[in-house]
């Protein structure tokens, strides 16, 4: 059978639909992004809530002459499709394949590919302007979701896009999982509402969304309320926008293509700034999404589409190995709190809040305040924990140095999705983290290798009183434990030859690359040189013991999955030489690049983080050295250990 | 005669007067404030405009029990003066004397002592919640300026203290240079204001100080048009901060100490997040800053107390040869804008702003919106520069990263006040970019070592077209122009020994530090050591010419006024190694650690960036290298020239 969708090649075929044709196109979108999204995972509910104002957009504004830029980038699915790219969504989130977000390699209809959020406001009025200066009158259209309004980079934008005459549409995506009933006098409020022309319907729909207001526990309830409440602005037209100048329409019927249109066409003819309030249903039109509490599916690692029902997810995780720790330790101290910015559960704080709800902060999409008030926090006499993406913490650097690191202030960060994290693309892979905190007075950064490494660090973490700590783990499933031989330092040995063949190489793993370095130690093994690998549990600041270690060494090699420049690798060589050593030193990390999505495992493969290329490389290095040694031990007088510890096999390669 | 100031020792004594004193003591106040910054230098204007106010709060609250938090922290001085610490104002922003902010060191009073602006209100939220938790009901007090409302951190802030039942009360310092006209409905939105029982008065001087808005020019007035327009909502109680669920409490006159004292009690019996909103004068109660168009004296490098006219500055700066440059590009080319973040003067842009007003955005305290404003305008098809202190750009390194270098923009971000700046303390010195930005795939980083140099190198940096470019300087005055002797790659040779003596030593000066480089290497000469000094004019990437350079030398010296750990020098010993070569190498910098305040000089001098202690270690590694080799030139076939261009003396030695 054909489908309307097979006849759209761009915007232009969408603008001649007619309009069953429309109700069509929506339904065949919809199950085109159920049956790619149930292989290949990704977004879903996002996408399915944005289908007709997606197709209202296309119809009304010329793209991509007349920009539409999405915030997030999640939400840009639908939007692909309509772009010419509807045959390429088997591919999705694939490698060599399309992204998860916009792609600016992909089509000239994507402007932006970051997958922060917050972000399109602050685009959209930089390109206005220059349109502007360059004599151009082309409407602007940010889509943003009411979420990201939480972040401070909107308000500054709005800020400067209210005060313009520039023609700056933002289209606020305005899902529902925000209205709570503390936007109370919301029916009141209603009555400055005149544009659309489905006021009675719009009011009955988001009348249903208030009263369906999604609840996970009071708890979370109160957290949304104080993260959502300057949401009720959006709802009465009276309120923040027409305050800052800016005109507002809405809300509107979000699943309405007509309603949406009218909307847009209204937006677009007030040439200036102006905000289009779209009501939508996260998950519209699936009822597994519709009828998920927890989340309408906003995220999916795949799923049956019939049933909607999860694959099962393989093996455990460092998130809720974490997120289990963190409860034990709040069970033993009452000063213990948790911080999120907006991703409770995806970060591992959900137990945590089932069980101390009157300590579980949900700041918003604000990473910064997360960041301050958690010095605030500390200031008070209380311990908090920051649990974040790695990626997001980049938001808060200033915050975390001057704020936290300053005043010397127990604050712990929690980064999750460390390193490689594959198919959500470039900007979500965390990297930055190892060589961005090196940088931070004061801060000590553990990086655990394994659930017990993991839980006895993070237990360490909030015993510091004195400073910030952090601790990183990445987003890969945990793997076996990887028991210390013996420790030296705060070093753990995990593998070295037998006392009578002392190492060549000293390979240093930083946090859950030790099972990489065990396999590579031992295929250098095979090819004839004998390698001591060690985990240091807390790489920031290096470690004294390391240091000796290191100087005692013929060649000291670090893995990391971070950016090599001025990571845990290049900060360790640093210290040997400021210990007055030229022990040869080399590091495997991240090269400064932004990586390609695809799978953990292929982009790890794309830049030599592979037991084989590490094994090589070690080889190769060991090789070349002009002046092999061998690796003594340090100064701690344990030798006479070495001969008792021999690591028995290999069997920590992967 | 004894003052009343004199008999003050903390608070409780301030309590204890009467109203008459509490005039005479505004006034001792002022003059100790305009005598002590007419010699020290620091901020006045803020200051003289917060007496009244800060002496109320004390008389209100009871610090440090109940903490007074002022943001930015840059108009504490009144509350230094009246926590026990008028004795010691003469010793402000010296070396070992009081810091320029609050200081936890100094005194309990003092909470944050960050300087950088829009953090207290979330400093204010983690406090509250840590005193929730507790069980203690302590208010917490915010003082925040009008300008740092436009901030975004702010935002994120008040979205989560308006919806608690905390008691967090957020003082508005809105001292009269936001208004502008655009705050055109103001007169009719008063008619909510109920509070102030000097209605009338304060009603009168906010409508004298909107016919006053200072004008720098329309085009000055435009950009603060931009930035300011929010702020319509601070004058009208039933504008934004209600809608968020916040109680307003204003205008209240900012100069009536007994007006302040009675919102200040309304707000604290309120028991609750409430906003006080006081309108006072930046400059209040000393002509030469009332009068002072510009910017009411907002920072003085030290002044005439009787005339107010400021004390001649010496010599060029780094910042006006920028601005001069940049209208210079300007003129040539029409796609190129500059960007500031409420710092339109301090960064030089003064003059690119008034001759070319359509090109110039002010777009408030707000360096991320700054950051991505320009990534929009770059993929407009514009070139902007973004001017910016360095120490400020830690605000927006994710929108740098994700924003500008993912999506490959030419942008180009000057930094002004790189390296150490000195009095201002420990979060105002740039000393974390050359790291920081060493970590951003694409971007390329420019350190001009003198006029000429940064010219050329800004000049360049406009002419990029495929992603960030960075210039960055110091705040010292302009040195001597330092010639390159000839170059190398991309490398200016600045001094080194005649061909028949080739150099035992490559030292990379990083910078404006050639200057010292140079010295220490005549230094290094008279102790016997040959020294090959080179100033890379990029510094990021690595230029490969700096590569064989240093792998032929013996030993290879970097000196950068940055954090040592992954800065410059660390990333040319990673390259070295990574190209091969095992030639010893060491690096000057900053350690990773918080710099006190002094000058300059007396802060280099405490982290060995002089020409005495850089020369002593090159000498001593020298010595100490087991290897000494020979600085052979890069592959360019250009040895010939050597022996023509030998450096005739030392007098790059500061």
């Amino acid at each position: 059978m054909t489908r309307v969708l097979d006849g759209l090649t761009g915007p232009a075929d969408l603008r001649a639909l007619a309009d069953d044709d429309l109700a069509t196109l929506a339904t065949e979108i919809r199950d085109l992004l159920v049956e790619t999204v149930a292989r290949t995972g990704g977004h879903l509910g996002p996408n399915l809530g944005a289908v007709e104002l997606t197709i209202a957009l296309h119809r009304v504004f010329d793209s991509p002459t007349e920009p539409i830029l999405f915030d997030v980038g999640h939400q840009a699915y639908v939007h692909k499709i309509l772009t010419g790219r509807a045959g390429q969504m088997p591919t999705l989130r694939q490698g060599g394949g399309l992204s998860g977000y916009p792609s600016r390699a992909e089509s000239p209809h994507d402007w932006i590919e970051n997958s922060h959020a917050s972000t399109a406001l602050s685009y959209a009025d930089g390109l206005a302007k220059a349109y502007q200066v360059r004599g151009e009158r082309r409407p602007v259209v940010a889509v943003v979701g009411d979420g990201a309004l939480t972040g401070g980079m909107c308000w500054e934008a709005l800020n400067n896009i209210a005060a313009s005459d520039r023609p700056v549409i933002v289209v606020v995506n305005d899902n529902g999982r925000s209205y709570s009933p503390t936007a109370g006098g919301f029916a009141q409020h209603l009555a400055g509402l005149r544009l659309s022309p489905n006021y009675e319907r719009t009011l009955r729909q988001v009348k249903g969304a208030l009263g369906r207001t999604p609840v996970v526990g009071a708890p979370l309830y109160d957290a949304l309320h104080g993260v959502k409440r300057g949401l009720k602005d959006l709802l009465q037209p009276q309120g923040m926008f027409e305050d800052l100048g800016l005109k507002y329409f809405g809300p509107v019927d979000g699943h309405d293509v007509a309603a949406l249109e009218a909307a847009f066409r209204m937006a677009r003819g007030f040439d200036g700034p102006v905000i289009v309030h779209a009501a939508t249903r996260k998950g519209y039109g699936y009822g597994p999404a519709e009828n998920d509490e927890a989340d309408q599916m906003h995220q999916s690692g795949g799923f049956d589409p019939v049933t909607g029902l999860a694959r099962k997810a393989s093996g455990r995780t460092w998130t809720s190995a974490f997120g289990e720790e963190l409860v034990a330790i709040g069970e033993r101290r009452d000063d213990v709190v948790a911080i999120t910015a907006a991703m409770c559960e995806p970060t591992g704080l959900g137990a945590f809040l089932r069980r101390f709800p009157e300590r579980t902060y949900d700041v918003g999409i604000a990473e910064q305040h997360a960041v301050t008030s958690a010095a605030g926090l500390a200031s008070g006499g209380l311990h908090p924990v920051v649990a974040v993406y790695a990626t997001f913490l980049n938001r808060a650097f200033d915050q975390l140095l001057m704020d936290v690191a300053l005043h010397r202030l127990p604050v712990t960060v929690v980064l999750d999705r460390a390193g490689v994290t594959g198919q959500d693309g470039p900007s979500h892979n965390g990297i930055w983290d190892l060589a961005l905190l090196g940088m931070v007075p004061g801060l000590r950064l553990a990086a655990p290798r394994d659930e017990p490494s993991l839980r006895e660090l993070l237990r360490e973490a909030v015993d510091v009183t004195d400073g910030p700590t952090v601790v990183r783990f990445p987003k890969t499933p945990l793997g076996d434990d990887l028991p210390a031989l013996r420790r030296v330092g705060d070093v753990d040995v995990l593998a070295e030859p037998a006392a009578d063949a002392a190492a060549d190489v000293l390979l240093v793993a930083v946090g859950s690359t030790a099972g990489e370095a065990l396999g590579a130690a031992a295929a250098a093994g095979r090819a004839g040189y004998s390698v001591r690998v060690v985990s240091p549990r807390w790489v920031t600041p290096v470690d004294p013991a390391l240091v000796a270690l290191a100087a005692d060494a013929g060649l000291v090699v670090t893995v990391e999955d971070g950016v090599e420049t001025g990571g845990v690798g290049a900060r360790l060589a640093q210290a040997v030489r400021n210990a007055g050593s030229d022990v040869p030193t080399r590091e495997i990390g991240v090269p400064v690049r932004f990586l390609e999505h695809g799978s953990v495992a292929d982009v790890k493969a794309s830049v030599g983080l592979t037991v084989q290329d590490i094994g090589r490389r070690v080889v190769e290095w060991a090789a070349s050295v002009a002046r092999p040694g061998r690796v003594a031990l340090d100064g701690s007088g344990q030798d006479a250990d070495v001969a008792t510890v021999r690591r028995s096999g290999d069997n920590g390669g992967q």
